[in-house]
């Protein structure tokens, strides 16, 4: 009898579940917002994830229930606790993904290094914190944030007068604007049992506030850092009791400090470069948490791995003239499609090379992801 | 628009070209024999192979038709063929991988060594073949035999009379009893425009005429080796025009030449160690070849792959307490289920494990299957 696992959600992290899914004889079932999404071809059912009796009726008869993301309404994650059906991540920690500021605050309880935050209910608060940090600072949208959206750079009080405004009397999320020399991500799996496995820290290069490429392992790291990054990832997984995979973005800032940015509680992008880099890949690794059956090494299988997302993609044109072409010139590049329809600045794709020299990895891999510019 | 492709057959090499599909954007349609099979997940007809009509329909929407197996009929293929649906590998190069003494006789035209064979109609055809190889020999009956049967090692003209009064009058086909130190495995890739990528050379251990296990690259090989078994493997890709992938099973005599045993015109076990072992592995590359798309390179990923098959699995107990076990004792070792009932001695799964140490890698391998035994 095969073991079944439902997603809520059919994007591309659903999508990418399928292959770990076949390869391990687990039955994936997904809920996806609508027909033709990325994972349909493991969709079997469309539905409003925010009603909790379409929901609980897709969960009825799965041995667990995961995410494609962290949006499914604590009251529909309630229902489902209530029906008896395991949620992995659960709605406790999933509360910390969800909301911004309860992260902050629990992190603060864990003493994870973070960048000075606050709640702010309006403009007082926020020159305060203004006046305190050099008049620069980052303003946050407690829920509904992704890739950038929710989040603006102020330098005055009133420069975030609409978000209070829309809030109406909610507390904004304000944290300093960290220096930093870049930016990295650790992964963790963890299993409902307590079992960890921590890949390693990689370095991810952002653009417009998208993730734009990772490099695997982070060059320049050595143990230290191997080893800090890792044990806030194990710290937060088993702080915030997460289940499945974990990952937490963070700041390396000019001081060499580690400053914890955002968590998320899937599979997540800086982590694509696990399914040919690592021996488990975050998806294989996610089914395998969620199921709660011993996790696989986290270990790269190469030197180098490096991970170049395909944004937008070709609006018109030929896409199977591209594939064709990338394929004949980059014959070692792992191409990796959402099957979405291509939009500018979507991610719809992306690329991984692996190999013994960093320089030559990463040109392989963004030659070959320019393909789609 | 995704491209598509038709596989007739619900097997396990159907069931692992769709993670592949998956990452690629292929749209991966299945003709099964029936429900419930290793490929259900994508299976989209159930239907049988051996009805023209059958397939014909269901063929008429795909890019490109291919197979799980060699046995769909020429008549079939015929009705493809003149329906305009490109199958690939054709009927030309099929009735060689489903006759084999069409085979024989073709490869002797190529020049390729082999065997000594014969075709012969009776005892007496039988009795002077003996006479001239030391009084064993080899009889096969050209058609349908697979993992060892329709094979049998004769040593009297008289111990083969039930299968030449079976086969009413059409030939069996005889071949010397090979003085072989070891089986090899030469897989190649070619597209119908020619392009070809040759695997390294791999050792395959039988048991019981069944593949127990695979080691690739097949050691104490050296690079005489290897391109003697890559120049025998594209010779024939290439003179049978053979599309998509390529399997030459080879001995090695104990005065060290390579004879060709038999062929396989689609992913073949012995290629399953490329699942994580190489760059491309055998199913993507499939895909790749019968679509015309340029191949991906075929080199190892690590110093050595070992795959040992799963056979049989548990008649009865938890299965999945099994998969804990392996998964909790060898956290690197790559475990792939077909999703098919246990049956002594049936192909339930294989494991892969990768490293630098081939004594290390394969007790992994050997210990993790072991679970299953």
């Amino acid at each position: 009898m095969a073991l079944r696992v439902g997603v809520v959600g059919g994007g591309q992290l659903a999508r990418m579940m399928i292959a770990p899914a076949v390869e391990l004889g687990v039955e994936l079932r997904v809920l996806a917002e609508a027909e033709g999404m990325a994972a349909s071809a493991a969709a079997t059912a469309v539905g409003d994830y925010r009603d909790a009796e379409t929901v609980v009726a897709f969960a009825r008869d799965v041995d667990v229930l995961t995410f494609d993301h962290e949006h499914v309404p604590q009251e529909v994650l309630a229902a489902l606790v209530d029906a008896g059906i395991p949620v992995r991540p659960g709605p406790g920690p999933l509360r910390f993904a969800q909301d911004k500021l309860a992260m902050r605050a629990r992190l603060a309880e864990l003493g994870m290094p973070q960048p000075d935050w606050a709640a702010v209910a309006g403009a007082d608060d926020l020159g305060a914190f203004l006046a305190a940090h050099g008049g620069r600072a980052v303003v946050k949208t407690p829920r509904g944030g992704y890739d950038g959206k929710g989040v603006r750079v102020v330098r005055d009080p009133d420069d975030a007068a609409d978000w209070f405004e829309a809030a109406q009397g909610a507390p904004l999320l304000v944290e300093e604007l960290v220096d930093f020399s870049r930016e990295l991500a650790q992964q963790v799996a963890r299993r409902p049992s307590g079992q960890m496995r921590a890949y390693p820290v990689v370095e991810t290069v952002q653009r417009d506030g998208v993730c734009a490429e990772v490099i695997a392992p982070a060059p320049h790291g050595g143990d230290r850092l191997s080893a800090v990054a890792a044990s806030i990832g194990t710290a937060i997984a088993e702080g915030l009791d997460v289940t499945g995979m974990l990952a937490v973005e963070m700041f390396e800032t000019t001081d060499e400090r580690l400053l914890v940015n955002e968590l998320a509680m899937r599979p997540h992008n800086s982590g694509h470069w696990s399914q040919e880099g690592a021996v488990t890949s975050q998806f294989e690794q996610h089914l395998r948490a969620v199921l709660d059956l011993p996790l696989g090494t986290a270990e790269p299988v190469a030197p180098w791995t490096v991970m170049v997302n395909i944004l937008g993609g070709p609006e018109v044109g030929d896409i199977d003239g591209r594939f064709a072409g990338v394929m004949s010139e980059h014959p070692s590049a792992k191409i990796h499609t959402y099957g979405k329809a291509s939009r500018p600045g979507r991610k719809v794709g992306h690329v991984n090379v692996s190999g013994f020299d960093l320089d030559d990895v990463a040109y392989e891999a963004r030659a070959a992801a320019s393909h789609f510019d």
